[in-house]
């Protein structure tokens, strides 16, 4: 495992659960490898040469922006190496190793949250047949649904990913902001938090459920709401923003 | 009760399940007063000069738009009256009526999926201490909560329940619709938005919980983002917006 943070973190431990001995842990922090190792009963390095060379996957689970700067000093030619990156193509691996391809399972992982993986889909890319096959048979113990999906694919779907659930949670935010100001704390706005979460995932699509005052074009509200919101510029232009896609959709 | 949209039927058979029985309906459909007269047992009217002068409390659950129309037909003055809705100021009773007040429940309804209020916070105004206690005491034995706030901060929790839940609900259509493009169905995209939003609900603000590229500055993956959505400016104006958002927080 090449890496030592959140996706590192859950994927080693699933992956181990599944049967699968992870069984060395990289991280530039010394910290972070030994934690993440030791959860594992895994070695850890701090070292790129002090990689083992007989792993089955070597998984580099690191941010999009690591990813290229660690490749060139990867000791691996041979040994099958996947990223999980949304955002990077599979061809970044090309002309560098032989075997390789990517994991990308859709879900926001944070360190004190367990997630189940069992519960989420993953999409998959290999530059061979074979690469494909070891990585499905690997990864289909893990999770509940596994994809193969091309690179470009899988930019479109990251961004669909970072809109169902970057984007929400930075509403829910600037929701609990204005409830502040209205001296009410973000606890009472959690039942409507849920409650639309699960009316569109219950829906055959989120569109069928869309309600509020954009929806219904109705204008007394949508006026109210932008003047009050003056006071906030950043917030009443993403108001005005959302409510015209709403409109147009 | 008048009214017999979605904030009404889901009201009066909330208050009737808690021994409050809904007398009469009104609506200018004949079909959808019936309707739900025929659910409650209740009478039914579809002309305002034959609502019955003798119940406890009248609830104009309509949407923000029909109550200014609605008020001056109303044959009522004494008669305890509140409105549904989160905009429209109490003061739209003055010079009217002599009771009024407003309950606001903060929840968005749908037809079609059950909702339980027992579970959801309920926002009361009302013109006297007297009125005020005749609603709270009908509303606790509603909602999970029971809350007085006035006016000017009903509208802002209304503002903060469309970022929260309307918004929120467009985002997924949007997510829906790029999945659509990469030819995956949203259905993959479910577990995150349920995960999503319980991270958040488990959180002590959603601030804390905020993950993804914008939030990481990642302007390697900000700028592949708003390539790809060149395609669709819409998308494009509000992934940016959204992201400088969330740098700015």
């Amino acid at each position: 495992m090449i890496g030592a943070g959140n996706v590192a973190v859950h994927l080693s431990r699933a992956i181990q659960d599944k049967g699968n001995p992870v069984v060395q842990v990289y991280s530039r922090s010394e910290t972070s490898a030994a934690s993440l190792a030791g959860m594992l009963g895994a070695g850890y390095t701090t070292s790129l040469q002090e990689l083992r060379r007989d792993a089955q996957l070597y998984i580099i689970a690191l941010s999009d922006d690591a990813i290229p700067e660690i490749l060139p000093a990867l000791p691996l030619t041979e040994q099958l190496t996947v990223h999980t990156a949304g955002s990077i193509p599979m061809s970044i691996f090309e002309g560098k190793m032989h075997n390789y391809g990517v994991l990308y399972p859709l879900q926001s992982f944070s360190k004190k949250h367990p997630v189940d993986l069992s519960n989420i889909p993953v999409f998959l890319e290999a530059n061979t047949p074979a690469n494909l096959k070891t990585l499905q048979s690997i990864a289909g113990t893990i999770f509940s649904g596994v994809y193969e999906l091309t690179s470009e694919k899988r930019l479109l779907l990251h961004v669909a990913a970072v809109f169902a659930s970057n984007f929400t949670n930075s509403l829910y935010d600037i929701a609990a902001q204005l409830s502040e100001k209205a001296g009410l704390n973000f606890d009472l706005l959690k039942p409507l938090v849920m409650e639309t979460a699960r009316k569109a995932v219950a829906s055959g699509s989120p569109a069928q459920v869309q309600t509020g005052p954009a929806k219904r074009n109705d204008r007394n509200v949508l006026h109210k709401h932008a003047e009050l919101l003056a006071a906030w510029p950043q917030w009443k232009q993403l108001y005005l923003q959302l409510s015209e896609n709403i409109k147009k959709t």
